[in-house]
């Protein structure tokens, strides 16, 4: 028994394989019976795919019924041709499904610059209609249709009441390669039965993903397609939220821990990946240097090769921290990192490197999941943020891409 | 018959082998017979370096008669110990040269936050000092002495004429890993035996370095240690020069040149580095914008890994481009591809792909040098840089480093 994206009232799914990837299914969509609330945060990326400028537009009056995504092709960088494979996508989804064509909201996500497989991409949303199923499986094809170098499926289910009522909330998500702070970078596709108003969801949205999806680094490119969207049908019944009560806030919680359980299942299956490392720097000036420096360390590959080598180089992190573009004492800083995020060995005291060994510290670095904690000394500012390390088949994997 | 920077008149220098490094030297000095004007640009990096803090009040009054600098271990991160052997390093040399201790520069590279081996730098020093020559053998031993994961020693030297005088100009560097845009992250010195003042020296520097050192990248890792200095000391007999006239128009631009020479060797040895490409920005709205464009998309490493495998993904490109944090119109773009930067492929034209075979562009990317031209159509600014692709061996070295 799974519970996943169609294990929330009135949504249904599919996925199907076109042939787009050769072998792993390619086209996936979203249905809600009932129109939904919803929202989307975008790449900050100049250059778009041609279906985020499309969902941009859709977005815009917070409403969607259907979220359909192809992947082994970006449609980015494609012209014209590409533009107008988008829009058939939305059109053709929109009347197989007989919702208004701007409550479609179409993601791509695969090579750049490929002539976009229009044909093979409709007649993947005919079948995906045609399919559409409440089943727990269908939910994990759809999972599983929106991937491209990812090992696995990324889902993720959470329950709780407003109003003695109960809320679902689902999730699917596919990252790997360019995964990168500053959103984008990644797909992810949020369901939950809760009312709530499009404004507020909005909001909810922008908070969660700025303290997951925008918290998490491959390799610190930003892909031109990514996007995280929500929808909210309300068919839990309970009496729509429309102000930041008591309620919004246990959306949000519940959101929020959603988003960054899906951004540590990235993390931990990014390309190459063989440990999932946590970031936190602690008393910064503000919450914004605290999460800058994470974003910078965590993308640093010099810390990452160090990291992926159990190398006690903790020199590098310093270093990283150094050039993050936050002001702060270097003779303040203290360092600590361990295997057990509640019993890390400190590595420097007020800027001086306390006398550990670093054999010891090599010990801890061996471990698959490790946390780093950089104290500032400053203020109460605090980030947090996952990081891959970074190995051999990384760089296989990005050599070998299209060829 | 090799021209180095012994090379240079009054110019004399050693390079030793005290075992902070187990097989390489790694105790470089450089003197100047007589006083001479200096100038220095140093990290960006919050976190400084001992050496550094030292020689950023050193250089103040813009004078200066050597250059002393360990390799091995960069004195970061090592405390008051490390501030003490920093000043006993200058110390030491001022004395044993009897001049003034500030007008000794101080440098070292290496491993970050281990202790600092003092004793063994200051015998280094001695021995230096009394094997001072210059005959070329002494410059290139202090070009090796400098070097870390380097794999080969990087020298220049140019010679030209002012007022009738054959003026001389030499440097030596070091980089490999840690190379990246806005300075530092590598050492340089050059010596010159022209007059000219220590204020037009320092702005020709950092004109200089904008435009070589700070335009290559190995691994977007900028470093707590690097700096690049200049000693002019006016042996040449030339009249000083203190204004922004021909002469100086002349010095800079072969200090551009040398700056340049040395900036594209130490990318050619970048770790693990097996192609060196030029990346060109040329219409952009300004200077700073084709710049900015330059070190994003040079520094990415989904770019880096696709040229490493010959593999024409060029989307990766406008993708990095389009996150630079520059504007520009996507619609606008013309991208070429090259072996021969005089005659390279052109894979988009205003934003639309041309017909262009994969293929044909995979057999262009297995050059050992490459050139990749973005003509964003929007202005006159323009930027110039130089990368390196990245491999397997970067990861090796890196993981590797400590232990």
């Amino acid at each position: 028994m799974l519970n996943n994206i169609t294990h929330v009232r009135g949504f249904k799914c599919w996925g199907a394989h076109m042939g787009i990837k050769s072998k792993r299914r390619d086209i996936a969509l979203i249905y809600s019976e009932e129109p939904a609330s919803a929202a989307s945060v975008f790449t900050q990326n100049v250059v778009r795919a041609e279906p985020v400028k499309l969902s941009r537009e859709h977005i815009t009056n917070g409403k969607a019924q259907a979220i359909i995504c192809n992947s082994g092709n970006a449609n980015a960088c494609t012209g014209k041709e590409g533009w107008e494979g988008a829009v058939a996508m939305a059109e053709t989804t929109a009347e197989l499904l007989d919702v208004p064509v701007k409550e479609v909201l179409v993601a791509s996500t695969g090579l750049i610059g490929e002539p976009f497989p229009t044909e093979n991409v409709l007649d993947g949303i005919h079948e995906c209609v045609e399919k559409l199923s409440d089943r727990e499986m269908a939910g994990s094809l759809a999972a599983n249709a929106i991937l491209t170098t990812d090992t696995y499926a990324k889902e993720g289910f959470t329950s709780f009441e407003v109003d003695d009522t109960e809320i679902n909330m689902a999730g699917i998500a596919k990252g790997s390669g360019m995964i990168h702070p500053n959103m984008g970078t990644m797909l992810g596709f949020i369901t939950c039965d809760i009312a709530i108003s499009p404004a507020l969801l909005d909001e909810a949205l922008r908070e969660a993903a700025d303290e997951s999806f925008n918290m998490i680094t491959v390799d610190g490119d930003t892909s031109t397609n990514d996007m995280a969207a929500v929808m909210c049908n309300g068919m839990a019944g309970n009496e729509e939220i429309t102000e930041k009560d008591d309620r919004y806030e246990l959306f949000l919680t519940h959101l929020k821990e959603l988003c960054t359980h899906l951004a540590k299942l990235i993390v931990s299956d990014g390309e190459g990946s063989t440990k999932l490392i946590e970031y936190r720097v602690v008393n910064a000036q503000n919450d914004e240097d605290a999460r800058q420096m994470v974003r910078t360390v965590s993308n640093s590959n010099l810390v990452k090769t160090a990291i992926f080598g159990s190398d006690p180089n903790w020199g590098r992190i310093i270093a990283a921290a150094g050039r993050a573009g936050v002001a702060f004492d270097p003779e303040r800083v203290d360092l600590y990192i361990g295997s057990n995020p509640n019993k890390t060995v400190q590595i420097l005291n007020q800027g001086q490197p306390v006398n550990e060994r670093r054999s010891q510290l090599k010990k801890e670095m061996e471990a698959s999941t490790i946390t780093i904690i950089i104290d500032l000394n400053a203020g109460t500012g605090k980030g947090i943020g996952w990081g891959s390390d970074f190995s051999y088949e990384y760089v296989r994997i990005n050599a070998e891409y299209t060829t």
